[in-house]
């Protein structure tokens, strides 16, 4: 049986974050990102690709906004827009990717699974929403779409105006994880959890229900990597390393590092909550559940048997 | 091993003509839908389901027009709106139906695939766009977009505006038709080709694009269900059965015809293009290319094995 690796895409793997966001930008990211895998295709692993959709979905959502203003079309819940996001994404990394493997001369299937992810409606995280998502508005504005559809509103901290907050809840299950694994260990190349999967929960009356939450895409592939029992895990994101006393003097990148390690330089406030936060805690989650090792790096050194900052349960 | 039907949904199973399409209703609609398929589960068919997606690609697009115009978010091409329904489609979809079995006490998983349709680039209807897409417009505006984006206009023969026609090209391939295959062999429900698929052609340098284009959906779920061997092909509509000399004084319901039989009448005028034609010529490739039988029906009709209009091989 080969190897397994989750590959978590990062935002700006698709569109960055001094582009507008055209279907060409997007494809070209797509196309020069994903070339990258072909180094963890000839190590022999099987691969997962999960995906961020943050620019995508704010996309979808302000579409919705400016669709209801001018056309009145009734706007869409956030699950339907995270789904909508996994299909369009979804399907342009799989054919950019069908497309390198076909320059490569790899014979495997490339399949995009739209992946819905339970979470607990008792999540802590429901009372308390935290995740900016959509427009910014004027705090009129604000007060007016909060009372009409009972949202909430938070000032953006750079005060570019007031922008509603979702609940981020945990990620509990991937519902299809049984047949992501199935797929995977076939050798085909599966692309699956984007935007950190279409967030639902079983209700009451023992029947799923789609809500309004956006769930942690590095986190939820780390449980997915997990629930496949996933040998290696990759964060892709900007940095070729982790760093802690990041941007002082004595600033110092991480090789290797234990989970232990890792969490008490978290603890110590070494990573913050809005960029490398998540991704460490995500990296710690698969180690101690199984996993060999998280690897946090840049694309472009897949393949670089050193590259990247590699948490590990034991060195 | 069990057999295998097809079942596509046609549009007014996710939202009917006269609603607005907000997602209660689209939700309402599909569960009362897919409640009927638990009759075809019963009959120990494994299932792959297909859908059209006309009203919400037509949202999709129209949603892109305003958040152009109100925001300068970059409009996407037609591949990614069909790929964006697919999403959203399927997991609604995937979700109903996960509550239908578990109330009905039946174990199989359901899986959503995004799915591309391969077509060919040197199709006839590219030189003849017959499809109208998206919102209409005045002449004026339809004559600025044309030469702007290259695009085709026509005029609504209801005269409701000018609007954008794409081409409506043959599906020639299902790309993840083996996958597709194999998952519903082993007892998965599998949501697949939603909207005819997303239409992508084979060019000169062997890579995939995307196209702007539409493919009929029964022609492609016809395509789909000869592909993976399928014994029988359902298209449920908002009719119990085909009739010809419809809405004469002498009109005709078919019970059971022969794809001959079939094709005579629509050679004869029988079946109009906009509505049953195309599900006439979808029905006949299945039958023609090793399909059992085709059913035209309502979906309330599931169950009643001689329900709808059945064509057939040969009686």
């Amino acid at each position: 049986m080969k190897k397994t690796a989750v590959v978590a895409l990062g935002g700006n793997a698709l569109l960055r974050g001094d582009e507008i966001g055209t279907i060409q930008q997007q494809e070209k990211n797509t196309y020069n990102t994903c070339i990258n895998l072909i180094n963890l295709i000839k190590e022999d692993y099987n691969i997962v690709i999960t995906h961020g959709n943050g620019p995508q979905v704010g996309n979808i959502m302000l579409r919705n906004e400016a669709g209801y203003n001018s056309y009145k079309i009734p706007k869409m819940p956030l699950d339907i827009c995270v789904a909508d996001s996994q299909g369009g994404i979804g399907y342009m990394i799989e054919r950019q990717m069908i497309n390198i493997l076909r320059e490569h001369k790899i014979k495997k299937n490339v399949i995009t699974v739209v992946t819905q992810v339970l979470v607990d409606q008792d999540d802590p995280a429901f009372k308390n929403p935290t995740k900016p998502v959509g427009a910014f508005y004027l705090k009129e504005e604000a007060d007016l779409l909060a009372r009409v559809n009972n949202f909430i509103f938070k000032e953006d901290p750079r005060k570019r105006g007031w922008r509603r907050v979702v609940p981020s809840p945990k990620p509990i299950d991937v519902l299809n994880r049984k047949i992501i694994k199935n797929l995977v260990d076939k050798g085909n190349i599966v692309i699956a959890s984007g935007g950190g999967g279409v967030p639902v929960y079983l209700g009451k009356d023992k029947k799923l229900y789609g809500v309004e939450a956006v769930i942690d895409k590095d986190y939820a592939s780390a449980l997915l990597a997990e629930e496949i029992g996933a040998e290696a895990f990759y964060i892709l994101t900007d940095v070729s390393k982790v760093y802690i006393k990041f941007h002082k003097p004595d600033q110092q990148a991480l090789d290797i590092v234990t989970a232990d390690e890792a969490q008490s330089y978290y603890d110590n406030g070494e990573f913050p909550d809005g960029s490398m936060g998540p991704k460490i805690l995500a990296a710690i989650h698969f180690v101690k559940n199984g996993g060999k090792e998280t690897v946090i790096t840049e694309s472009t050194l897949l393949g670089d048997h050193n590259c990247g900052t590699r948490i590990v349960s034991s060195k």
